[in-house]
């Protein structure tokens, strides 16, 4: 028996109207056809379990209530894992983030931040005979473990935490301390309520000095009763503009003792005696945080993807006003204004995929030279997945913001889910490096390489500087070499405002300081570029049906000279935009692409 | 007994080296010193009685209790009139708007309606008979009431509202009916639970004929039992982005009877045999939205104040980072980024504020012409009203968002209060006139004047263009011109696009309508040219202490470069803005101001 599915005439009407294979852009956004199989396949089999719906929707709930309620579901979940379709990995891998997971899991998932950080703390720090020891247990959440490094006095500076793990070689025990207030773990998730462990990140001393921070694995709460164990002072920190039910806690210690064994010793160890020794690389631990940055990155497209489907949506759906006199209300999406608020956050909805898809694959790229210890590539890494997941994650927030304001009222209320979207993508502007201090560590890799002539692939641009005609047209590549030319404009005039500075007699941390804001700005320039030369390139290499290559080359040339517009005056600055590129833009808007 | 407060030492450093006095900045914001006064007097009363304060936080309720709790706290500030210090009137404007009142009602008011839109509609549109029947039961509570004017199918198009009140001489009663679903009433403020009654707006037919949106006074619940009225289908619409206290409601009718001597009559009547009545002058509501337009501008202001303060405050405690190698951590303040952050939106509340008084003076003015019967005033005060409400709405939303970033993790927090500021003032996006619908009014507005050569006050810089000099001089009268020649400027552009349209063929609503993206542009730069002339006016014309002037100056012209700097982009459009600018605009960041 199959139920009918009701189908809004307007929306159905858009629908026939498409010019293109909508399923070959799904599967040009999933990765395949079998993917989008597997997807299909895994959505059903969750989505179709009675258990798994709120008898009440969350937002009526109490803050404890939303909590126990996305508890007991992602219990369920876990359940669910061994007869998933997609086998174990890839059906977590769904759950975790913010596609499939966060149907169900609607504020946060109370078990996240074991899969996401805990079980790769213990993988990627841990030793052969620590991961024997953890591992398995934790695989078959028999511990529930977090990842605890914020405190309540430093998150930004990571120098400056406070939590202090001192070796005592009597005992052949670390003491755990939090010397004061600001001390105190605050935010890790899962911490409140629901981890019994945690990787807890410390200032390690030993033979009377600190070798600076490093990871211990802590037993939280007691294995049966769930209680705090003698010294550890945990608890919730309390409700935030969203993910409620991730739990986010606090964590003091009390002259808590734990064995040497537990300090996470792949990479530096304290021997018996308490020799410290080094660790022979330090550079492995940014490539986990290129990764996670990677996931932050496909995190908040999806998010957005979703509040631009809902948009566009309700834009087809809903008629207001008078457009010609007399005639029945239009869609709203005929107004012009309606179109311009939507349509570059549809485009940005491929743009950063592609970029991060892009990013992902130089990862994986680079992971095997530094498999062979050739760390060169690092660098440029690092710096294009701080650049990225800042602007993806302010630009996918203010995206979200204006396609909630495209539907009115309705917007406003919860069940339109966009404050729900909100919540979680503006989170990711602060978690995961703040978005400032990201922007300035760009800011430093640019302008290292624009004065020493030397840096990765990604700056190239900044070391051999293009020839070509200084005259601008206004094929994609043409636009391309602009964006080009604006961010080594604005580097060079964040380096004259150093220079500037300098010659003023400032001191260099304070000549940096006061070029501050230019320096963002040529970050951001960067971080525009690297999308815009991902989208195209990417469409060039890509096998698209020609109509389909069509609508998505008018949302690529739509979203460049989006951005052309929105920063008009740094195009200016830079002198180089021309009346053509400014009547270009206007006509992209004029076109009414839709996908509903 | 006085206790003692404790004050974060580098607050009270920041404190102890402000150069000028605050007071005499608070006696400048509040209007006076016998104003200040009186808020002290009138905070000190509210803030000190322990029954209004929250046994739990707000934010760990249910959605239900949530409510009860905001109404057990509203009932008793109500109690608390009599006896204010400040008399009923005041009290009841510190209680009912952003500033007193959601100290105590964070979450909303349940009774805003009855004071802000229903004792209004009474006095404004119904007779000396009816105001007699029902103010007195009004002002004594013995009836709540709110004002039903949007339905699920149509906010901003009230022409198409669908609520029919159908008039039968038989029985001398009107008919209300909700002929479909989109014609429920969805959105009113204190109708989901609180009101018994409300003042509805119908299309009023009588004779076979539509007369058009009407006001209607319904009883929606028994005042002994509060249940509803039989045909009367109300209830909550459910939880939302913010202001979940005020529960607002939905309202169907099922054929409900009321006494012709409902309709609200001061304006047109229904006479017993159903003859339609005229109103004699439909300009009146227009003053009425004015009013309300420059209260919501007051409102966003106050919002934008709070989460500035709070910013600033912790921007002042919060240590992070190294600037300084070897240093103390720097307060963040110290950062050229935060500053960058925060001085905008700082120097914005007082722009904002100054603007609103601006308009208000106007109102004022306009009113007395009115009441003696001069209309002339209105469609200018109107166009200043939208215009100024759009902008202040929209830009202190971005303000407050980028306030809570600037607070790093703990802004994010629900107890930091930036979530639920946000969600006031973003509100005031949508409600009282959509922005972008108001944007294109101001727009025809403009185009109408630049075209006819005949308008306002507010639009005679369109009409009677500035000879002067082309050159730019960096004055603040220089500056201005600026402002001016832009607002020109886009206007031009938007009219030659409406031009170009035409030739093309396009019929006139649609040559507006693919003209829009310019037209607001258009609408934008004329409502910042009215804030930045206010500002800059404003301070020309108060009595200042020097201190006080220098650092309101300081800001004013912080203010006006940053809005140069944000939009540089239309500036060298219009091809006035020069380097000599600019610069000054960078040197305005460098001068580090504290009001904290
Ligand atoms: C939803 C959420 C979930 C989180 N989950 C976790 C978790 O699971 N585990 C965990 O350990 N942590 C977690 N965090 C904490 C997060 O990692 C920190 O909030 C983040 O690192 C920012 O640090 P901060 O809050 O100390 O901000 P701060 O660094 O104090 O920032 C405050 C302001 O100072 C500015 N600033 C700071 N340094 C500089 C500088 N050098 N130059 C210029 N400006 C500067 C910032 O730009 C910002 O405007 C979470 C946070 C959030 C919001
Ligand atoms: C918190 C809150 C409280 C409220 N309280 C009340 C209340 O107490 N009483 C009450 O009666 N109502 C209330 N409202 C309703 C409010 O007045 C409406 O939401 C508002 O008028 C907008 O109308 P809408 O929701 O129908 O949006 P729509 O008009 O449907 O807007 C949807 C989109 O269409 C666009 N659009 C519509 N018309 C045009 C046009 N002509 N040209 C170009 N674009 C257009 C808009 O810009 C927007 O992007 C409240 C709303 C909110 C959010």
């Amino acid at each position: 028996m199959t139920k009918e599915i009701y189908e809004n005439p307007d929306l159905k009407k858009e629908r026939q109207n498409c010019p293109f294979n909508k399923e070959e852009i799904t599967n040009f956004l999933d990765g395949g056809k079998e993917k989008t199989t597997e997807r299909r396949q895994l959505e059903t089999y969750i989505l179709s379990d009675e258990q798994l719906k709120d008898p009440v929707p969350m937002e009526y709930l109490s803050h404890a209530d939303k909590y126990a309620e996305d508890l007991r579901k992602s219990c369920l979940l876990m359940h669910k894992l061994a007869d998933s379709p997609a086998g174990q990995v890839q059906t977590l891998r769904s759950l975790m983030g913010a596609g499939l997971g966060s149907a169900i899991l609607k504020e946060g998932n109370p078990i996240a931040l074991h899969y996401v950080m805990f079980i790769p703390a213990l993988m990627g720090q841990g030793t052969v005979e620590q991961q024997a020891k953890w591992l398995e247990k934790a695989y078959n959440l028999n511990i529930i473990g977090t990842y605890a490094q914020t405190e309540l006095g430093h998150g930004t500076f990571l120098r400056g935490l406070e939590t202090k793990a001192t070796y005592d070689p009597a005992t052949k025990e670390f003491i755990l301390e939090s010397p004061s207030l600001t001390a105190y773990k605050w935010w890790p998730g899962s911490l409140g309520k629901t981890a019994n462990y945690a990787v807890v990140m410390a200032q390690l001393y030993t033979k009377g000095k600190c070798e600076g921070i490093h990871p211990f694995m802590v037993q939280l709460r007691d294995e049966e009763t769930h209680e705090p164990l003698p010294g550890i002072l945990v608890g919730e920190i309390g409700p935030k503009l969203g993910m409620n039910t991730n739990d986010n806690g606090y964590l003091g210690f009390d002259k808590v003792r734990i064995p040497r064994e537990q300090l996470l010793m792949k990479h530096s160890q304290v021997l018996e005696n308490g020799t410290y020794v080094k660790p022979t690389n330090s550079k492995l631990s940014y490539a986990t945080m290129v990764f996670v940055r990677v996931v932050v990155c496909q995190d908040v497209t999806l998010n957005l993807r979703k509040a631009v489907t809902i948009a566009t949506r309700y834009s087809c759906v809903r008629r207001q006003s008078e457009l010609k006199p007399g005639d029945r209300e239009p869609q709203v999406m005929d107004y012009q204004a309606q179109q311009h608020k939507l349509l570059p956050p549809l485009a940005a909805t491929f743009g950063f995929q592609l970029a991060a898809d892009h990013l992902w694959n130089l990862y994986n790229t680079a992971n095997n030279s530094m498999e062979q210890g050739d760390m060169e590539l690092l660098p440029d890494l690092h710096g294009l997945s701080c650049a990225l997941k800042a602007l993806c994650s302010s630009e996918a927030a203010n995206f979200v913001e204006t396609c909630r304001q495209s539907c009115g009222g309705h917007g406003y209320m919860s069940c339109s889910n966009f404050p729900r979207i909100y919540g979680q993508v503006t989170a990711a502007i602060t978690y995961e490096g703040e978005n400032t201090v990201l922007w300035l560590q760009v800011a430093r890799y640019l302008v290292k390489t624009r004065k020493e002539k030397s840096g990765g692939l990604s700056v190239k641009y900044l070391i051999d500087e293009e020839k070509g005609p200084r005259t601008v047209d206004t094929t994609p590549e043409g636009i391309l070499r602009l964006y080009r030319r604006v961010a080594v404009g604005l580097v060079d005039i964040a380096i004259a405002e150093l220079e500037n500075n300098s010659r003023k007699g400032y001191a260099p941390h304070d000549a940096w300081n006061h070029a501050a804001v230019h320096l963002i700005k040529a970050a951001q320039a960067h971080a525009r570029l690297f999308v815009v030369e991902s989208f195209v390139d990417s469409l060039k290499e890509s096998r698209l049906s020609s109509p389909v290559r069509s609508i998505l080359s008018q949302l690529c040339e739509l979203f460049i000279i989006y951005w052309i517009l929105d920063r008009s005056g740094d195009f200016f600055l830079v002198s180089l935009l021309t009346n053509a590129i400014l009547d270009k833009g206007k006509l992209s808007f004029k076109k009414r692409e839709q996908t509903s």
